[in-house]
């Protein structure tokens, strides 16, 4: 019997957005949905169409670039009571995105069309009911949230029932059930979603689940027992109050201990690298004991369980770390990162020199245990790999750089940096001045290369992240930065940590420069 | 029908001490038992006995100090093979604790019993059955943990079953179904475990979950629906890997969620503050969206969300905060509209003047819309209604700061800050040094202010972070630096924004000062 398919649908870029202290800008956006369609999973909710001008701008690069794996989302609400679908703001908001498919959240409590909608509970089931079929004529595939669903359950299945029916008649590709508050236990989940299947046995159906209970995914689990083939949820479990339902989790137990289709294998082993991306996009420190994907998630302390695991595998451990692209890790003697350094040795061909291959581990290890993170700096990690196999040459010699920055009241501050440097035996010594000390600094660098490297010109510094790698003594702990810098043809990440928020950008800030004379 | 109580035994002082990172002094432990029997948790396991000094002194201090609600139990394994009960070292070290209560470990997989523990099948029943009527002979209550029972159960149901009738025909109180590996879903948690409570009427049947599915709390509700009584867990969810039962999420959903009784209702209001004291103890950063418990737990950021909350407050909780003793928080962001500064407003109770309201409301749009974001920043917010309402008063006028930075090759980079401002007509001129700028500034501010505000030595920074507000023009775009500061009464948030990384943290750490001085 062949497996059964779990459709993945991806809320990161809207529901995701609602995390407390995360906001993504709109490259961030971009590359977590280049990321998501690498995975391959099947939907990517693009954002919510005409909440601002930075959803709609996300929507226009992404037609731009395209997606290979993905089917694009427009999120957006049923249309308003007293006005025609076609004279709905919000719907067609979701139009102009010009996305594939739309996906629309419609009531189903009867309280909540009562006090906040405020409208009959007649005209709510037309108001759902045109604002499906209205998207079906216009050609979209249609997602139908109903939000509340298990609420609205509970207090008046028979309305709730309407809902969906309005909804499935209408032609909704999807009936996605939301247990929005999250207050919702599995029992429940698996008895009311089991109902809705067997009503609406051609309307395919989905369950978007909060965890504010600590189950959601436990909930996503009994939906798909109960014949759910639609799950949604977020990256990291982002989201709202306690978050959405983490894929990363939900995603390994449907395939690896329930034999559901999800992504493939490849898109499985990525998991780790992806979440671990995340975390450096958000610019939040990675929640350790996250089952499957986290650092802590394989780690073993106790010696007895460490003693077993070296007599057999299976002994302490659920399941093999690396079918999600995790490792093993022994914290008596740490090991951390192995699996992605081999994995990008492999694929820079140089993995078969055993003994190189571990001198840059061992390497890796070292700067990890400073605080550098190769995760979102692919063009430092390139380098470093460089410098270790001798074929690094450094494009110039640093003597000095100096840097001010003075504030009066009621004035901009203004900032000069000098940088005095050697190319081929030249000295250039120069200054500029910046927006800030970092980006004075850019300039001056700049300035005093251009003439022997014009190819610098080309680069755009797009992307400044700073952390905190130790927050325990505040601003005198050490600090990582991580520079995001493109071409016309492409990104790449480099990284810097110091003491000193300078001499850490400026590490970033020459692997940058270095990395793109190196790669033309 | 009277509620059907579930015995809550907590693990942290034993199986939380596994967690990556985490250590507990004996002090530590001993405020944490203390904080546990204020709960009013059934069982407090005390340590592994025997194991190691520290845990000895701490059996040694609490026989002294004594429990008001909570039965301690000291922890260990079953005989060794080939000895005999009253010859045993780890048991022996259990009667030393002079604990109440004795919880030991046997094995119930066959595959352990062969590969870790190398003696037959039999042999262990042997060592199961003397292990525990032994402790029963000696007056303990006896707590029989079938470790890796689920598991073993899958294997070889039969032999698993005849570990616990050993233990239970040798007299043990619970016997305690553990999900070693954490790698079990609740389907098969709640099968196998109602077959167990079937076939052991007599006995009670407890629970001891991991969490590497993400299931734990959903696994140990499980198993109360199929019949245990007696569920296992720790303190925010610590514990080896991905953590264990988390005692703060599992409690109020048997309470709440399926009415059963749990501690008391005194108990449950303190789960919150209990909750905070452990991160204090653990000296890491609360995880914020931990359900129930954690900071953003009830907190709103979606603008729709808060209309319809003021509206009515079931709408989008699943519970009223105060059940556990948290609290509802709206945040204040770019996705959200009006409703969350007027919620802030009403709570302040400055939302009934509509007029200073609006004027309020606006001065946030313009911020938000200048890359400001007040979510992580209540003290920036709080300063800046009392500039808005004219109540606010500054501490100190600044004339200018000014900081130089030098790097050469091969050094560390010397960095130093100079403050002049004005206190009350009275001029300061200071310079100091730093491992950075704004840790130079920091430092020159705090040394020109602290003989007139002696105040400001209690303030320690805590975290410092930065982000590029809108990532179009890379470094010289603004950036937007959040600051954490605490006392010893608690914790602020502040927030600066500037195309300078300078003064946007110069603006923070102002407003830090700033907060201190006027709440005191």
């Amino acid at each position: 019997m062949s497996k059964k398919r779990i459709e993945i649908y991806d809320t990161t870029l809207r529901d995701g957005m609602q995390t407390e202290g995360i906001s993504f800008s709109l490259a961030d956006k971009i590359s977590i949905a280049q990321r998501l369609d690498s995975l391959g999973v099947d939907y990517i909710e693009g954002g919510y169409a005409g909440s601002n001008q930075k959803e709609m701008q996300f929507f226009d690069e992404m037609r731009k670039s395209g997606l290979k794996n993905s089917k694009l989302v427009a999120f957006g609400s049923t249309r308003r009571a007293r006005i025609k679908a076609q004279d709905d703001t919000s719907l067609a908001a979701i139009l102009a995105t010009k996305a594939r498919c739309a996906a629309i959240v419609g009531k189903t409590w009867d309280l909540h069309v009562k006090e906040v909608l405020k409208c009959s509970l007649s005209e709510n089931l037309k108001i759902c009911s045109e604002s499906v079929s209205f998207l079906k004529k216009k050609g979209k595939e249609v997602l139908f949230d109903a939000e509340h669903f298990y609420d609205g359950y509970k207090h008046n299945s028979e309305y709730a029932m309407k809902v969906l029916t309005a909804a499935a008649d209408a032609g909704a590709d999807v009936i996605v059930l939301c247990d929005t508050n999250g207050g919702t236990l599995s029992e429940d989940i698996y008895a009311i979603t089991k109902h809705v299947c067997q009503q609406f046995s051609s309307v395919r159906i989905g369950i978007h689940a909060h965890n504010d209970c600590d189950c959601a995914t436990a909930n996503s689990l009994a939906a798909v027992r109960a014949g759910a083939c639609h799950i949604q949820g977020t990256l990291n479990g982002l989201g709202e109050r306690c978050g959405n339902t983490n894929l990363f989790i939900v995603m390994p137990n449907l395939a690896y201990k329930m034999n559901k289709k999800v992504l493939n294998p490849k898109g499985l082993k990525m998991l780790t690298e992806t979440s671990r991306f995340l975390w450096e996009i958000c610019n939040v420190a990675p929640v350790m004991n996250m089952p499957y994907v986290g650092e802590s998630a394989f780690a073993h302390k106790a010696g007895l369980h460490v003693d077993a695991l070296r007599k057999n595998k299976a002994t302490y451990e659920h399941i093999d770390p690396e079918s999600i692209g995790n490792e093993r890790r022994f914290l008596v003697s740490e090991l951390s990162g192995k699996s992605n350094v081999m994995a990008k040795l492999e694929k820079a061909k140089i993995a078969q020199d055993k003994k190189l291959a571990r001198k840059i581990l061992q390497k890796v290890q070292d700067l990890e245990n400073e605080g550098y993170q190769f995760e979102a700096a692919d063009a430092s990690f390139d380098l470093l790999v460089k410098k270790i196999m001798g074929t690094y040459k450094p494009a110039f010699e640093l003597e000095k750089y100096h840097i001010t920055v003075e504030q009066k009241p009621n004035g901009e501050p203004v900032t000069e940096a000098t940088v005095k440097l050697k190319v081929n035996g030249v000295t250039e010594h120069v200054v500029a001045e910046g927006d800030g000390p970092v980006n004075a600094l850019d300039a001056a660098l700049r300035k005093a290369l251009e003439s022997f490297y014009p190819l610098i010109k080309e680069i755009r510094l797009i992307d400044y992240k700073v952390r905190v790698v130790n927050a325990k003594a505040g601003t005198a702990a050490k600090v990582r930065v991580v520079i995001e810098s493109r071409d016309s043809d492409g990104l790449w990440g480099t990284v810097g940590v110091s003491e000193n928020i300078i001499e850490a950008s400026w590490q970033a800030l020459v692997d940058s420069v270095e990395f793109k004379l190196h790669k033309g």
